[in-house]
């Protein structure tokens, strides 16, 4: 396999962009959330924009900090995407109710300290308005649903409520939750090996592994990210999975599927351990594509999309042969998030229609009981992986999250009645790193409207 | 400048689409209307298709026949594509009352024969069913709007309702619109030369050239189609407007714009002589996005997209600078575009809000008094233009229309109160050949409804 020095180049922002990985740290210098914003840079003004003002090809261009707070939220104007339609009739509608307790909420200026009390001293100088730590902490968009109504709702950066922000790895969640209301309707069967539906894996290292063990990001697959050896995994895929042009000389794979039928290695038995990998949602795309015969987008669009009232469309980036990124790949609004989230809350119902059955809702909502331990690395805060869902919280309140690499988050407090969205872009390509400074306070968001409801019913 | 030979290659099917030109024609082997259907073909099934299902870059292979049966209502997958908000409101709801007379219409096998009489005789062998003419004449969508009310819809193809669609050229006809609103409002005057808003021009064969020359394409400006010639204004203008990434020994203009300030040959005195010229719609949205600050797909979106309630977003082709394609770019939605034309019908109003200014209504609909003769080549049915529209008829029965070189049409015929929109993808790209096979049957039906109308006026 030959790939050349100008390819890896190209590249290697979009590898930082798929693999949500420690080892992986931003080598641009860093800058402040209001000094990166996007406008104040004038990022894309002009006709044509000055040399200096352009985001263009290539992708290490365009994912570079701070130009990737542009990037964001125009995926497809720098790269083939396929539409996930919301339908044409009108939207499902969410009441509004502006939080006066949100709007004067104060945040510790450290982001990181014990904002449980962020709303009992509102006078320190070192205290911020959540408004000002939302734009210190790169955020591009973020609403709070308590009871399903828009108590607080801000847009910053490249994002305004007509626009899709780039999930990255949250698109891991609606993958899995579209797995599961497939198994609760009997289309697919989690306790069959993935080769039942692809057989070609059958030639891979996903030979044997269930739906279930792929599901839970159990799988024994070996994937290599070694940054320095041009032909590791890392940079094939890379390479494979972008729509452009490829040069004359590529040899490569095409396409995220192509790819997967390279992976020959094991680095454990399947169903040994838990180990964060894209490549097993690529995985479950692809069986969710062969046991339906629809593009993911389009299972998207029908399963959730249209029945849940999306006010967008939403859109995935997909590559050279026309297949949508299951690992990685969705752009979405900021309340189409919500709305997803809300309809987990509301046992799948909209209104009299239930749009995820039943059993896909429980699976998901209680999937902390059966999730897979993630190990020290995400103990603090995501302790559980399950339906490519995140798991923490405790019994009383539990906690359940779909997460991208960039500091996105849908999280959903059920007791609070609670659901969250924040699309950010974050120069730390790192949830772990990212966590200390933001948890805490959505933490302290859902407290305040959980006590709010304890103390004030008649809200 | 150095071209190499692979990229004229890859943009030789770009060419064919942004020049609606008689000197082009189809070189491939033409199959018919249901034969070449892409649901019938298979384009991009199968996960991944197989190679031989597989549509994707270069240009010479999604654009050319029957491939772009596929590529007209799946651009965004192929290449970067800039989105046009239809904001989050519910649609404008449209009427439905479907016309039996048109369900019933008989059309002539041979497409270019007397249709007007088309329903006096449903017995004829060599007469079809007006769905039957739609397939055989490469339709992907049509639609028939009388007094506002939907009596006809036809989806085939690769078109769906929930779909955008390419409507090359139509393009043109919105750029003007949008152009004629702005001058109504005091935005614009057509009285000054394009270089009081884009004085770069001032270098280029359009320096003298006012905004009225560039909307009527009176422009002198010489623009070299010689195909042999690879330094040619054809195929640099094709290479300037991909957005993929430019070979690295590409020194050619980057982006639409760009291109612009290469053109430095005039073969007639501005003013003097009709001469259709996709660079005249691109030096226009140049002056829009001047004149307003703002990416011609915002313009759209905020004066015609959101106000008049579109279903369905839309969207342009942009290039590698951000730059949309104001002269042939935009892909919509078959109602969408329908309601467009019924707003021009009802005075530019929506309800109460007057969306359209009046005046600038009264220059789309009454441009034919003063449009330019097309010449020859147009007479039969398309005899003036005038700010980016098509004018034919006759004083009793004006027709006004948007036309793209797949047979793509936007067609008024006021007195009727008539409103068609057809989407296509005709083998041969030329209107000029394609009209006479299909405006006797526009006229049929214009003329059913008319007469229905004057007949059972109680409908």
């Amino acid at each position: 396999m030959s790939i050349r020095t100008s390819a890896i180049l190209r590249h290697v922002a979009l590898a930082l962009l798929l693999l949500s990985s420690a080892q992986v740290s931003a080598q641009q210098a860093v800058i402040n959330g209001a000094d990166s914003d996007p406008n104040f840079l004038e990022w894309m003004t002009g006709f044509p924009p000055a040399e200096e003002k352009l985001i263009s090809q290539p992708y290490s261009d365009f994912w570079s900090f701070p130009k990737i707070r542009w990037t964001v939220c125009h995926l497809r104007e720098l790269l083939p995407t396929r539409g996930v339609s919301r339908g044409t009739g009108a939207p499902l509608a969410l009441g509004e109710a502006v939080s006066q307790a949100l709007s004067e909420l104060l945040v510790p200026s450290t982001m990181g300290g014990d904002t449980a009390k962020a709303q009992l001293d509102h006078s320190a100088a070192d205290w911020l308005p959540l408004k000002t730590f939302l734009i210190n902490n790169y955020t591009d968009g973020f609403i709070v649903l308590h009871k399903g109504v828009v108590v607080y709702e801000y847009y910053g950066g490249c994002l305004d409520r007509e626009r899709q922000h780039a999930t990255m790895s949250m698109t891991k969640s609606v993958t899995g939750l579209l797995a599961e209301m497939m198994i609760a309707a009997g289309q697919l069967d989690d306790s069959l090996p993935v080769t039942h539906w692809v057989p070609e894996l059958g030639d891979t290292s996903f030979a044997g592994a269930t739906l279930r063990q792929v599901l839970n990001m159990t799988t024994g697959v070996a994937f290599d990210e070694t940054y320095s050896n041009p032909e590791s995994d890392l940079w094939v895929y890379a390479s494979a999975s972008d729509a452009m042009p490829k040069p004359a000389s590529y040899e490569g794979p095409v396409g995220f599927l192509e790819f997967l039928l390279t992976l020959q290695n094991r680095d454990a038995p399947h169903g040994t351990r838990f180990k964060y990998g894209t490549i097993n949602t690529d995985v479950l795309g692809w069986v969710i594509s062969r046991a339906t015969g629809q593009s993911l987008a389009d299972v998207v669009s029908t399963k959730l999309w249209q029945p849940m009232g999306a006010e967008l469309d939403a859109y995935f980036k997909n590559d050279a042969r026309g297949i949508v990124h299951a690992g990685g790949g969705l752009n979405a609004g900021l309340r189409d998030l919500a709305r997803l989230g809300q309809l987990l809350l509301d046992g799948g119902r909209v209104g009299s229609a239930q749009v995820i059955p039943a059993p896909a809702v429980t699976a998901i909502m209680n999937g902390a009981t059966t999730a897979e331990p993630t190990g020290e690395r995400y103990a603090q805060y995501w302790p559980g992986y399950r339906s490519m869902w995140w798991y923490g919280g405790d019994a009383a309140r539990p906690l359940i999250a779909a997460r991208g690499v960039y500091g996105q988050t849908l999280y959903l407090d059920p007791a609070a009645e609670v659901v969250m969205v924040r699309l950010s872009s974050h120069p730390v390509a790192s949830n772990v790193a990212i966590d200390p400074g933001v948890q805490p306070v959505y933490r302290a968001i859902a407290d305040i409207l959980f006590e709010a409801e304890s103390v004030a019913p008649e809200l």
